[in-house]
């Protein structure tokens, strides 16, 4: 596999021909922001162009426009371009089978803080997980603030971007692989067995892990609460699985 | 032990009779801003209430001051109160007593990231310990910042502030505690015996664990890095590294 995070700069590309351009030269849009209740035709082309990409699209007021942009000749449209390039999810089975290991993923569904992206990016790759996923919609992107609280390590895991983490869940179960997913009320995390070709499954910071997404997986993984709140900051607890993971990966 | 972390608001004393007046009424200042080159007599005393009370003095220009200030009326001299009431180390021991369980305590060594020492709270109410302590110099104190990120958690596990850290570990294993301190080039983690009454030690983000302070611990525990880059986010190892005692807690 080539390097696949090569990096770039965080980037606003503004103006309708400069962001239609950027759809159709391929660049990665994270998010594209437009002028509510404008309907003429090259902002039509955007949007269709957005769905096409599954890209986020926010409709906005002047004002929010005004305050994004800084050339201040956005005519309407902002687009928001990643900061660093994502991989393909085959890619990531690929780099396990270079290393002769069962594949290991972190799979977010819908993540929005980006430093809890950045520091579970830190973490699977200390963790020696193949590479992460995340969904399209809603959740946060290869920010330059992701990149940064990475400590690097958005250079080396790879990132794959999908359109629907169920579907993808459900793909690479035919290719063997089993998942976990955290979430309350499941098994003690201790009394799995969590050995062998893995995705762990974190969930947002508020409302977990989505019901289609946890259905589709094989088991649920508790940790133990033994205190007075609710739940772990969502990076912590994708620490603390994901080393019962190595340690039991590590057991002969 | 009453709940040793009522809440307050972060606030700011501005004016040399406020400031005074709070360290002599016994408010827990964090820190003071006085105006650089200042020597006259009730500066001097604030300067010697300061000391006395180990609170952190940063000397600093007009300018900042200004900045800093809320009321315009700072007369050189503005000093930042902690956001909640810090408990005393007796108060962890006490909870672990009337628990019945061996202590565990966190003992943060220079965490400067406000959101990490919340996140640390947060794992610590979680993982079950008594309480966090931390130093009252150069470290982040418990700020609002710090009580949001903990998600409740400050009000129920007590932290304590102290002088000197390795001092303070000194005198717990008089009381027959023992210490492991988070670093690499240690014992991994999973094959030290981390039962018993224990402090679990976390270093800055930055340096890690002070020289004087590891020599002081009884164990150096390492986690696993099967990755590319350097070290896990500080509330990350300070969640792993917590749920590994959790763990051989939880076995008969």
């Amino acid at each position: 596999m080539e390097d696949n995070n090569k990096t770039t700069n965080e980037q606003k590309i503004e103006g309708r021909n400069s962001v239609l351009e950027a759809f159709r030269s391929g660049q990665t849009v994270d998010k594209v922001f437009i002028l509510d209740g404008c309907q003429d035709g090259p902002v039509r082309t955007i949007v269709r162009e957005a769905k096409k990409h599954d890209t986020l699209i926010q409709f906005v007021k002047k004002e929010r426009l005004d305050q994004l942009s800084e050339t201040g000749t956005h005519q309407g449209v902002i687009a928001m371009i990643a900061a660093y390039e994502y991989a393909e999810v085959e890619d990531i089975l690929e780099k396990a089978r270079e290393k002769g290991e069962d594949p290991f993923i972190f799979i977010l569904d819908n993540i929005e803080d980006p430093h809890n992206l950045g520091a579970i990016i830190r973490t699977a790759n200390l963790c020696g997980a193949h590479g992460v996923i995340i969904p399209k919609r809603r959740a946060v992107g290869l920010t330059a603030t992701v990149a940064r609280t990475s400590a690097g390590a958005i250079n080396y895991t790879p990132v794959a971007k999908v359109t629907n983490i169920s579907n993808t869940i459900k793909d690479l179960k035919k290719e063997g692989m089993w998942f976990v997913c955290a979430d309350m009320g499941g098994d003690t995390m201790y009394n799995l067995n969590l050995k062998g070709p893995i995705g762990l499954v974190i969930g947002s910071e508020g409302e977990g892990v989505g019901k289609l997404v946890k259905e589709n997986c094989d088991m649920i993984a508790s940790i133990p609460m033994m205190g007075d709140i609710d739940s772990l900051n969502a990076s912590v607890a994708a620490g603390v699985l994901g080393y019962e993971i190595v340690r039991q990966r590590l057991q002969k």
